[in-house]
């Protein structure tokens, strides 16, 4: 019934799934309205306006999946964690001792962010388009608490787990058990697929990611299916982390931009793929994203393939451009494709 | 006659020396007597104080190579561009257009940082330690000039290549041209290695690097010798571009953390390597840092091999295990592990 549920859960099929990560975000101009309005929490905890922005970018381009409009810090603050936006996440306390770690709250699904619960609802309610709902990874939300704040290159989280193994194994325990009732609470509410953002694991050697990454993502994910709904991971900068991420039970992997999909096909068998269009490209003129976008789309061949960037939209892409991709996607006939590819290949 | 000078023409030897990168730097208590009294320019900017930091860590550990103290920065005020450090860089008037661009001064190798030649000089004559000049490489200065400060992904400086090609190619032709007469410059004067930091290259996808990064690189490496001084080039988080930078002018490649040295080996046949301990490893307890670092040693057995972190040592490294670390390092007998190694790899 939906070309990116087929995608999600591991068939291949003739047209490639097109959402974009962020697609609820500041290049559209109904979104600006809004966030000039509301403060940034006030428009994550208002059903209402969950709902509006999630369902923006689907009126005006008609992407294949919506997803639902949240921040991955949202559970975070459940846990009674103090976070502002400045316009990145600041933590007033940086959580880094075992005291701290034991002090944070762990709700149940039943009571995690009623007003998460509420938009999944309301936006189920008024959409056939299926909806994602997502939640931050445990490696990926401690680097966060830990740090404090957006950083380069994270090294005083990576430090700490160097310093306190003990203790950082405490933290992610405790994330992991908020993110399971975070996505179980999402998916009461009626998510129709999970997406675990991943982001920072890909700063991490794999000895560190087995240590600290991939158990805890793995955990989650497991706790969530199989069969319920599909699940996709997302880690940035990773390539060097594939054949552990390869294990995780996600029925599909988030590829960054940096990696051709035809690599990441061979190196994560029995994945469906979701990317990875350079998020830039879309500030190129037409004929060059155009050009980019058929790179990835022939690049995703030979799999189920869910097409997306690499990593978030920006700002300042254009809105222009934006529809043009979305159309050019959705006309894009794989088979044909495919059959060209490989008469290609035999020449 | 000197480790570092033959690992880094490619000579396979039985000890791995070792030098840090950011050695003369904040976790160094006699560093920060010198940073309390003088602004980070005019560090920069003193022939004295150049020789005075440059030398602090080689006495007080005695490592195999000591590097220049100064900024990748430092080529660009000498093109009249403005730039203040808050710690990091910050450029008051980022340089986006084709008019700011033919502003820029281009200095020849006879006049651009004379105090680096003066502390060049004074290093060399109170030391017999090998001394490495570098620059920083035409793509991460263009990286820093049109974004204007420290970013996570530099996302405006990715839109603007896509933007701004024929732009960003005239930036880099000029960047080239001022490096190229930075690091003549330096080797006139007397350093013995060149390190060429293309810190952000790992930021963009291949075909990227081979259109805004490989090929000036290549022009400034290619400028440079062969024949004169050994040559590193270094990128962060390029896993992905080895196959690129395996074709480099350079003799040897410093690897970050993330890529074991001995894929690396297989991936950059012909080159020497330099790496690539997780800095992170610093702060662990001693038996920790030390089982960390014999992996890293063990791995780069099999080609010449130059012992460094896989990035810049942070300001909280604790003295006593960095000593610890050189200790270790120099006292370890590279025929033996890999006799060991092979014999092990035989039963």
């Amino acid at each position: 019934m939906s070309a990116f549920i087929d995608a999600a859960r591991g068939q291949d099929a003739a047209r490639a799934p097109i959402w974009i990560m962020r697609q609820a975000g500041r290049y559209l101009p109904e979104y600006r309205e809004i966030k000039e309005r509301y403060g940034f929490w006030e428009m994550c905890r208002t059903p209402d306006l969950i709902t509006e922005i999630t369902l923006q970018p689907i009126r005006r381009f008609g992407m294949d999946a919506a997803i639902l409009f949240s921040d991955i810090m949202t559970p975070l603050a459940e846990c009674g964690v103090r976070i502002d936006f400045a316009p990145g996440p600041v933590i007033a306390e940086p959580v880094r001792t075992r005291e701290q770690i034991a002090r944070l709250r762990t709700p149940g699904s039943d009571e995690i962010a009623p007003y998460v619960v509420k938009g999944v609802r309301a936006v189920r309610e008024q959409t056939e388009v299926p909806l994602i709902g997502f939640a931050g990874a445990p490696l990926t939300l401690a680097t966060y608490l830990v740090e404090g704040q957006g950083s380069k290159d994270y090294s005083l989280f990576r430090n700490w787990l160097y310093e306190q193994p003990g203790a950082a194994h405490e933290l992610l325990g405790k994330l992991t058990e908020v993110t399971i009732a975070y996505l179980r609470a999402q998916i009461g509410a009626g998510v129709q697929a999970v997406q675990l953002f991943d982001s920072w694991a890909g700063l991490h050697d794999a000895a560190s990611y087995e240590t600290f990454g991939r158990p805890y993502a793995d955990r989650v994910l497991r706790a969530l299916g199989p069969g319920d709904v599909p699940r996709i991971y997302l880690a940035i900068g990773a390539h060097h982390l594939y054949p552990q991420i390869g294990t995780l039970a996600a029925e599909a992997i988030s590829v960054d931009w940096r990696t051709p999909l035809s690599h990441a096909r061979r190196m994560l068998p029995g994945k469906a793929l979701q990317g990875n269009l350079d998020p830039s490209a879309l500030c190129a003129p037409p004929e060059v994203l155009l050009e980019r976008a058929g790179e990835v789309l022939r690049q995703g061949l030979g799999g189920p393939h869910i097409f997306n960037l690499g990593h978030g939209i920006g700002p300042s892409a254009p809105v222009g451009n934006v529809q043009r991709l979305v159309e050019f996607v959705q006309g894009f006939d794989r088979t044909a494709a495919f059959d060209l590819t490989a008469e290609g290949a035999t020449r």
